[in-house]
């Protein structure tokens, strides 16, 4: 072991050190956490924060993987931030403390973590989310890739109504918020390099601002969720399977820009089976489903939004598409996935 | 991508495609998970768990990153479960939901990680927490080592009274609740095989039966922090900095197995600094230290506690040690450690 009072010298590289629980980790801590996401609770440095609340809160955790962990539009800072946020916002929930678990890979650049840092920091800033609690583990090399990050999140619910499957009903409409599957070709332009041409920006965004306002304007919303892993496809399945009612979707109504239409032709993915990470889908009762696309427009994260599909008595559990040839196909659940760690 | 709405058939090791999010996460979930962790908040599968609470909550977060996944007397499942209730009870908090992420590498053995999730559930009856939200990723070979666990955790604060550093006056007793240095001994002699000849047995186990029933029997106690990793060292010296003032200990007094004092000499390794599991550093005013540690030893968990030092004003920041030798040694805080991934 090796002990000292003092400071020890900064290293530009993580060692394996700065996971002892010592004095490393206090600095490593200290100079690029700390700095960064101040705030009165944190300040503490316990193993844990205490919160006063009265109400009903949500819980939520999210571990993040992605690799690269930069690309156009975000990092894994920014997705940590914004993937836990957004499941808090899909409960109606107002996101307000997030937790913040390291684990990094021995050897990862200082300069690296502290850019991840600073991005996790202007998330929360803009979510107005605080981080309260943290833990930073560090493990010996290949023992995991660069650098994984878990936020779990708590939230005020919003008034006594419960977002829940139960909620839906056959006539039901179903909207997507904007265009789909930025996110995950995003990060796989990043890993193929610039030679593909591909100039896509992920889609990575905290939906609070969009969300929870509308929750407050509309009692139409009966539930959401965030299509991530999986893409529309798989969270369209979960909802079908939970309500046990089916799903039908028009193709041509999905919202999707020019440049997601011409990479998914080049590299043959289906938009609808890959990530977003500053969408939602909403099941809205019928007759207000127009004023709540309306409402979700005047909102710059809204601008796209449209309504997709319906929820059916047809083919419990089942989700149908009508595809852009007016023929129908059944949408399942994905299985397997050619884009592993996109979140 | 591979698509099914059908079941897949079961594999016993985990694909990449466990983490797509679709449908082999699904399943994985469903049988390896829920089956185990069943209750009501998780049934519902949301990304995020809706909890009742009307009064100050604790939040904390630990990832675990242990090598080897199992060792004697704990595995990662009960670790995760453990370290993060210890850190709830430690603000004087009752744990009441944990959440469960697993970030799992390609290959690792289904019946490893059922085996883990056994552990998880069972560690969590014992705590009386419930496991109310998860998240699974997976990535390729030789990205992460074969498991890692997020807990993060919520506990109802008992009372108003806030056990924060700022309590700690010069006089105050410190107490640790049993033997020290079982944890990473345990782990240790795993690592280096039987061959060692060592047969320790981790300690890891939940505080809460032993210290919730404490905190309202009396009001003495000022502090309270878990030994983990960087050992009782550098716990105390965190308090020492943290509450401005100086700490002397007795090395006499320190509750030690006879196997412990065998191997710490054996290896050459300072138990001071080696990472406990189900062990408590409490800060108690003089007067009521005794009584104290005739209440812990009531309980399995505190059949071995003692006072082991005091407080002082003597060199504020510093933590004294008289050593069995009647000389004086400064324990400083862990720098780095011979004994990285212990929890």
């Amino acid at each position: 072991m090796t002990f000292s009072k003092r400071p020890v010298k900064r290293t530009t590289e993580i060692l394996l050190g700065h996971g002892s629980g010592g004095r490393l980790t206090h600095e490593l801590i200290r100079d690029a956490l700390l700095k960064k996401l101040d705030n009165p609770v944190l300040r503490e440095l316990g193993d844990s924060a205490v919160i006063d609340y009265k109400e009903r809160i949500a819980f939520t955790t999210d571990s993040f993987v992605v690799s690269p962990l930069f690309f156009p539009g975000g990092d894994i800072g920014k997705l940590a931030v914004t993937g836990t946020v957004n499941d808090l916002v899909m409960l109606g929930a107002v996101p307000e403390y997030i937790s913040l678990a390291l684990i990094i890979e021995e050897g990862l650049r200082v300069s690296v973590l502290e850019k991840v840092i600073d991005s996790v920091a202007r998330s929360a800033k803009e979510a107005r989310v605080r981080v309260v609690t943290g833990d930073t583990k560090v493990v010996e090399k290949l023992a995991a890739d660069k650098l994984f990050i878990n936020t779990s999140g708590l939230g005020r619910v919003l008034g006594r109504r419960r977002l829940t499957l139960k909620n839906i009903s056959p006539g039901d409409k179903i909207i997507i918020t904007g265009n789909i599957a930025e996110h995950g070709l995003s990060v796989l332009a990043k890993r193929k390099g610039p030679g593909l041409g591909l100039n896509i920006r992920s889609d990575c965004a905290s939906l609070a601002g969009l969300i929870i306002p509308l929750l407050e304007k509309t009692r139409a919303i009966k539930f959401m969720r965030d299509p991530t892993r999986g893409g529309v496809a798989t969270t369209l399945n979960e909802i079908a399977e939970g309500a046990g009612l089916g799903i039908e979707i028009e193709e041509k109504k999905l919202p999707l820009s020019d440049k997601v239409r011409a990479a998914s032709e080049l590299l043959g993915i289906d938009p609808l089976y890959v990530a977003n990470e500053g969408k939602a889908l909403l099941v809205v009762s019928r007759q207000e489903a127009e004023k709540v696309v309306g409402l979700l427009k005047l909102h710059p994260l809204g601008r796209r939004a449209a309504i997709i599909g319906a929820v059916t008595r047809r083919e419990p559990g089942r989700v149908i598409s009508r595809t852009l040839f007016n023929t129908e196909r059944v949408l399942d659940m994905l299985v397997s996935d050619p884009l592993p760690r996109i979140c």
